[in-house]
């Protein structure tokens, strides 16, 4: 399908528009076909936080997940950028304790949760961060739980030479068809590698992981299983108010979304075999959520009853500090 | 001066562009000579809370500022957005004690600070947020500094019928030259009108504030006063660690800047007579930092010491939770 522009999104203020955007949205199926490309799928971009899915395929493939039991919650948790809520801190800690590490391990540094109540009780209780409330502490459990069932030194995980990192690019590699030698390389946010890729082959490593089209029956269920956490377990993959978390629970988890830094988005369709992969061209997250959905929407990848339990997170109202509407993010009239 | 690409703004993490941003920019002498502009400057924006300088006129030139003695951390209050921080509180505290009236007077609404430390140290101390934390609560208390020396009814202050919204928009509409029956209204974050002038216009508005031109001597005295307030006082504009009060404690407050909501910023130059309007077109605040100072610097109007001074705002490394050098924010190529 040929290229067309990207999709808009406005916001407005009164009866005027008062910001724009603009987002890049591809959406493709499992065998790599572009089923709809709103502006250009081709360009590299960090998928940054919403490729944690593939990232997570090793702690299955490698067989740590069973080695150490671990349940569906967990899972998610190896796929989320979480708020910092106690729940979120808990379930890393148990988990760290049972691979035998805490949280001087990690190396993703920390930060104040994410969740403002979360950091207020904290800071009431007289309680400061460690690398537990940071956003990716699941996602680090996760490497670090298969190095340890590989019986690898889990120092230095985060570097690009380490066994964790070599695998996780793998699974990208093989997932998106992107030869991964020589592609541009940054630094997260958390200090691991984010490695670009072309939208494309982000989107199609997504619908390979939600149709398991040419993956090895056990990267089929691994992938498979990695999105059902997710999808059951909202709460964890993001947070209170955060729209993952609330577009995945509004919709029973049937479609998986992952949000990451600068405006990038993944969604991942089972009951449709598609990946839908997106990034607003100046990094906002209310961009790419309202694209996200506007995708789903003009694709009918949407049931009825879906469209009617994600409509405030739509076109969501702006209120000022007293409450008052005095605005809206919506999507823009397309541009040509 | 004929019409030009807007300023481009760069986001990069390692070798690549991550994000992209636009600003239109313009630079208008005293008599509403447009010097440059970058993009388009007769677009119609909501000034925001860049536009605090020009709404604080009506506290000094109704003498309500002489009557209760107001001290010039009190006018830069006036025309800030502070960040909550103890010492803008208690600022905020005691004026509103001295003209009789407290917290419960303001029809801003509340929020915690944006200074997480200063939200950390309520919660910590098991104190709530109340409109004193509201980071317009100096706007609010000066207009109802106005309201009370006038003998006004305050309450109902924030609607767009009253004395003291009638008096700010005639300053607007005066300093402008834009004829305010008519243009589009809407509501600000902290519930007054925000009228939507064409960029040029406001640019206009501040040079006038910064030159004098055209202006009455009391007026041309009156905006000398807060726009000298502003620059003696940087750390009650805005609050730690923010552009506003960083770039002009670094230039010694020699440039008076304000930062609104959605990417918009005002700049008034007194040695020079010299406004600059600018707004990022997706809102975003990190771009309009950027392309102020691209601007000043390509119009010569910062000196050799000055740019040294600002140079770790001009393009700022961007560093993750390790404290790692990822990537940068800089001005971007110009787009033709």
């Amino acid at each position: 399908m040929s290229a067309s522009a990207p999709l808009s999104v406005e916001v407005t203020r009164g009866a005027i528009v008062e910001s724009r955007h603009l987002v890049h949205v591809v959406a493709v199926d499992g065998g790599g076909r572009i089923i709809r490309q709103w502006g250009d799928g081709e360009q590299a971009v960090f998928p940054r936080s919403a490729i944690k899915m593939i990232q997570a395929l090793p702690l299955i493939e490698t067989g740590a997940a069973d080695a150490y039991g671990l349940t569906s919650m967990e899972l998610a948790l190896a796929c989320a950028s979480h708020s910092g809520e106690p729940k979120h801190v808990s379930t890393v800690t148990a988990w760290l304790e049972r691979i035998g590490l805490d949280h001087t391990a990690l190396e993703c540094g920390s930060h104040w949760p994410t969740n403002e109540e979360a950091t207020r009780g904290m800071a009431a209780r007289g309680e400061t961060p460690c690398a537990l409330h940071n956003n990716c502490s699941g996602k680090h459990t996760s490497m670090l739980t298969h190095a340890r069932h590989l019986k690898e030194d889990p120092k230095g995980y985060i570097g690009i030479g380490h066994g964790v990192q070599r695998r996780v690019a793998a699974a990208i590699g093989d997932l998106t068809g992107v030869n991964m030698a020589g592609i541009p390389v940054g630094i997260d946010g958390c200090a691991i590698p984010t490695f670009a890729l072309p939208l494309r082959a982000f989107a199609h490593g997504l619908a390979r992981m939600a149709s398991g089209s040419g993956l090895s029956a056990d990267r089929a269920e691994a992938a498979k299983r990695l999105l059902a956490a997710m999808g059951t377990h909202p709460d964890m993959v993001a947070g209170t108010g955060r729209f993952d978390t609330t577009f995945m629970a509004a919709i029973k988890g049937r479609i998986t979304t992952k949000g990451g830094a600068e405006g990038v988005w993944a969604a991942a369709l089972p009951d449709h075999g598609i990946g839908i992969a997106l990034k607003s061209t100046d990094g906002t997250g209310r961009a790419g959520e309202i694209a996200l959905i506007e995708a789903l929407k003009t694709l009918d990848l949407l049931r009825p009853e879906e469209v009617d339990a994600i409509a405030p997170l739509a076109r969501p109202t702006l209120r000022n500090r007293n409450g008052m509407a005095v605005g809206e993010i919506r999507p823009g009239a397309p541009a040509f």
